[in-house]
This record gives structure tokens, C-alpha cells and sequence, in this order.
């Protein structure tokens, strides 16, 4: 399965992002390919400076070694070894009628001192960061996650849309970071649902993905905006650096257990403001996604 | 004690802001007063576009009430009531060639179920955040500061030098936040110093503070400077955000505790940028900051 999912993503990130490329027309994605001093590595590629792209990464990873003390603490085992494996992606587009998005697909293994497979499960999802409210785009969003779940088990959309939201949520500041999608984790075999069943869901998902964004981006990259719509989007994008930074358990893992910096951090968006107590004016498209995010809704 | 020092912070307030609005000529702090639902408040002042500072603040507060569960856990204690007040400042000037600089000044009591205050604490301190490096004032800063250490005890500064380069260090870049200053904690009485003497030393260094670092930013106020030196000083302010968010104890605390956070976040810079892998050139004045960030060094 290891070897089966890691073929899959390594395919899935050459067709993001050659697709991704082709819509921008200026920018290509740089890569580089890095080495994990205690086991595996990763390819990380970085779009910049676009012409709807402003910054994004499609990053895989697999890892593999000794599980770091952290996770040997939450999984409540003495010494375990691991492997993980994954594609990440955030995509931050310079209009900011166009909204950042985020996905990541992974399969962990865990296993004894004999090595043998203890445990292993499937994980992820996708989620959307809007800066202006296009609930035509919401809806199309939520639908395509809906679409692949609904293949698999009618209570899957429902389920992992909340978790999505509940994951999302930036406490300190009362809001979701975005408008949400799809979060599931610890997806492991069942009577009902083999391992196999569970790479095809996962791969159903990534298999949609441009699917789900794409169009989103094609309808709002020709769309004109002014300097308060970008000095909003920065603002916004303060949002996205804290939930990343204070909230997000996969960055703050990364960060904590030695992982190569610049490819957890490059999910940071390229310009970013922070100003004191912004105020919000009524009825204004501002606050319309302030709104929503208070009170994430469903879209479907 | 807590309304002395209470009161030295008021008007320590009221002297670093009448002072900076001075220097800056251009812009005005803008004050907030707000409450803590579960008791006590404080007082906010930013400034924000200024001729010399492009984003900063120099907050009082006074919190008190039932003892938090992330610090009951942390002092080991099950029940307490607490009171808390301090300054805490940090000021981003506009011109890179002036560093960033941060100060806090605290007093801690705790007390007993019968309101007997069982212990007692000051802490905080002051430091420097360039983005070009200039020793002479590197110097100058840690003099000031050694100089009000040394009235009190000769083994302050080096010790309380050597605690603020180990707190702002980002352990995930490896590298300081700055180039240091002073940093100190639970001050509490002992036999040698009594509770006033440990309020004088406190006060020393916040009077002191304005001299530490007002001639820097006079001797680099008028410095030119390019939209490359900039850029650098946002992605260096970048460096700033991930330690606040990540690592600072007290912006933690405060996100986790239900504290105001647009005062807990006013330190967070005003414009930022996060480039992916970012590579100095060798020999370049941003390739000795750097330098002296991974290796902290004694300026005096």
C-alpha cells in the first residue's frame, strides 16, 4: 500500500502542478528534492510570483524512521518506527477575488521493534480560504468534495465537512480561517471498508481536486480589484499566518521535530499585514465573509 | 507593592509615548481602555503610519481573578487567586536601518483561598530586533542595559544577557530573534534582595529604556535605504511573527487564556513577506546579521 499511495501522489503532484502552470502562462514551478537526515526525503515545488499565482507549493514527502517522541506520546506507545507519506498544497493567487486553497493527502504505517505493521491509516482533506465571498464558488467547492464522498458513504460528506470545520477554527480569533471542505484522519481499514477502499477514496478526492478549484480560478482571475481589495486579502492572509503558526498540529509537528523548514513554512503567504483592530464597515463585502466565517454554514 | 508598581507603569507610559510621538513628529498614539470580563483591564496606545514608526504599541494592564488552569498546572498549585501588571512594548519603525526593539516589565502576585498573597515576582526586560547590523549600536543598547544592571549586582547582566539570547531564540531556524539584551524572571524576595530592592532594579531598567534605544533610531533616522533593504526587513519581520506565534510564552499565554488579543498581537509587525527559501549573498551586510543571529555574541 505504502509503495501503491507514494506512486499515486507522485503522479497527482505532476498533474497539479503541470496544470497549474499551464493556467498561469508566466510562472513555472521550481523544484527542489531534499533528504530527511533520519530517513526519507521529499520533492517540493514552488510557484512565485505568477501571473495568477502569487505564491503556492505541491509538495511529497515520505518519511520514515524512529516515531518522534511527540507522536510516541499521543499514540501512547513506548518505541514504535514509522513511515508517512503525503502531498501538501497551498495555493495563494494574487487576485484576491480568487480564493487560497489548501490540500493534503497522506497514509501513515506504524510498526513494532520487529517490524511488523501495527496500524496504518489514510488522512487529509481540502479546504477553502476565500478573501471575497462567492457563494456560487462555495457551493461548487462543497459539491465536488460532496460528489467523491458520496461514492463512498452518504455520511462521509457530512462528517468530515464538520470536522473540516471544526479543524479550521481559529479559537483565538472566534472564526473558521475559510469556508471549509473536507478533513478526515485516522481513516483505517474496517470490517466495512478494506485498505484498498480506503487509497480509493483518498485518491477519488485527489483525483477532483482540480476539478473542485480550477474553474473557481478561471471565473475570477480576470475580475478587477483595487488596493483596499489587496491590502483586505493581506490582512486576511494574518488570519491564515496565525492559524498556521498557532493552530495547525501538521506546521507545528513539522517545526517541532526537526522536518525541513522551508517546506512545512511554505504554506506562509508572500505578503501578509497585520493592523491594529481593524474595523469592519456594515454591509460590506468584508463583512459578509466575516459573517460567514463566524458562522460556518452548510453549503449544500 | 502592586499599586506602586502600578503606578510607576502608568506614568513609564505616558513618558515612552509622549516621547516617541516626539521623535516621530507625524503620528499620535491612539489610546484603548478595555475591561477583562473575568477582572481588571488596561491601556492600549498604538501608533500606526508615522513618520519614523510604521507600526507599534505601548500597552499597561492589570489582570486579576481566579489563577488560569495553564498556570495552575505550571506552578503546580490547585487553586489561587492572582494579580498581574506590566508594560509591554514593541515598536517597528519604518526605516530597516532602525531596528525593531521590545520591553516588558512585570509583577506577578499569587494568593491563597483566604486572599493571602503567598508569592510574589517581577520579571521582563528589554531587546533589540535589526535588520542591518550596526554594532555600535548593539553596544550601545547592551551598555545601557549592563549599566542598570550593574548598580544592583555585578552577576545581573551577564546572567540576565545570557537568558534573553536562550529565550528568543527560534529553535526551528536556529538563529535569535535579535541581538539581544536582557531578560529576567521570578524575581522574587530573597534574603539578599528585598521586595523594593527588586522593584528599584525593575524600575531602573524601564527608566533607562527610552536612552537605550531613542539615539539609535536618531542616528538612523535619516538614513536612506532601497526597496531591497525593505523587502529584507519584511521577511526578517517574518522571523519576528514566527517567534511570537510560535515560541513567545506570553503571546501563547495570552491567545490560550482568553486575553485581548488585538493588544497581545499589536506586536506583530505591519507588513510581511514570507519567500520561499530565500538565499543570502555572500559577504553582504544581510549575510553578517545573519551570522551574528546563529552565533550570539558579548558586546561589551
Amino acid at each position: 500500500m505504502k509503495d501503491q499511495f507514494y506512486q499515486y501522489i507522485e503522479s497527482l503532484q505532476n498533474n497539479i502542478t503541470s496544470t497549474l502552470e499551464e493556467m498561469d502562462g508566466a510562472a513555472k514551478f521550481e523544484e527542489d528534492i531534499w533528504q530527511r537526515e533520519e530517513g526519507g526525503g521529499g520533492i517540493t515545488r514552488i510557484i512565485e510570483n505568477g501571473a495568477i499565482f502569487e505564491k503556492g507549493g505541491v509538495n511529497i514527502s515520505a518519511v520514515h524512521g524512529e516515531l518522534p517522541e511527540t507522536l510516541r506520546k499521543q499514540f501512547r506507545v513506548k518505541e514504535a518506527d514509522f513511515y508517512a507519506c503525503g502531498l501538501s498544497l497551498v495555493i495563494h493567487p494574487k487576485n484576491p477575488m480568487i480564493p487560497t486553497v489548501h490540500a493534503n493527502w497522506r497514509y501513515f504505517e506504524m510498526y513494532d521493534k520487529k517490524g511488523n505493521c501495527v496500524t496504518r491509516w489514510f488522512g487529509g482533506g481540502q479546504d477553502l480560504t476565500p478573501y471575497y465571498l462567492f457563494e456560487e464558488d462555495a457551493i461548487h467547492f462543497h459539491t465536488i468534495c460532496k460528489q467523491s464522498c458520496d461514492k463512498f458513504d452518504l455520511n462521509f460528506y457530512p462528517r468530515f465537512k464538520k470536522s473540516c470545520d471544526n479543524y479550521f477554527w481559529n479559537t483565538h480569533r472566534n472564526e473558521a480561517r475559510g469556508i471549509g471542505g473536507l478533513f478526515f484522519d485516522y481513516l483505517k481499514e474496517t470490517k466495512e471498508f478494506s485498505i484498498q477502499d480506503r487509497f480509493d477514496f483518498v485518491s477519488e478526492i485527489g483525483n477532483h481536486f482540480l476539478e473542485s478549484y480550477a474553474p473557481i480560478v478561471k471565473k475570477r482571475r480576470e475580475m478587477s480589484y483595487t488596493k483596499e481589495h489587496k491590502d483586505w486579502q493581506e490582512i486576511r492572509r494574518g488570519r491564515y499566518v496565525e492559524f498556521n503558526l498557532v493552530h495547525d498540529r501538521g506546521t507545528l509537528f513539522g517545526l517541532k521535530t526537526n522536518g525541513r523548514i522551508e517546506s512545512i513554512l511554505m504554506s506562509l503567504p508572500p505578503v501578509v499585514q497585520w493592523k491594529y483592530n481593524y474595523q469592519l464597515k456594515e454591509n460590506s463585502e468584508e463583512t459578509k465573509l466575516v459573517e460567514i466565517l463566524k458562522n460556518p454554514k452548510d453549503w449544500i
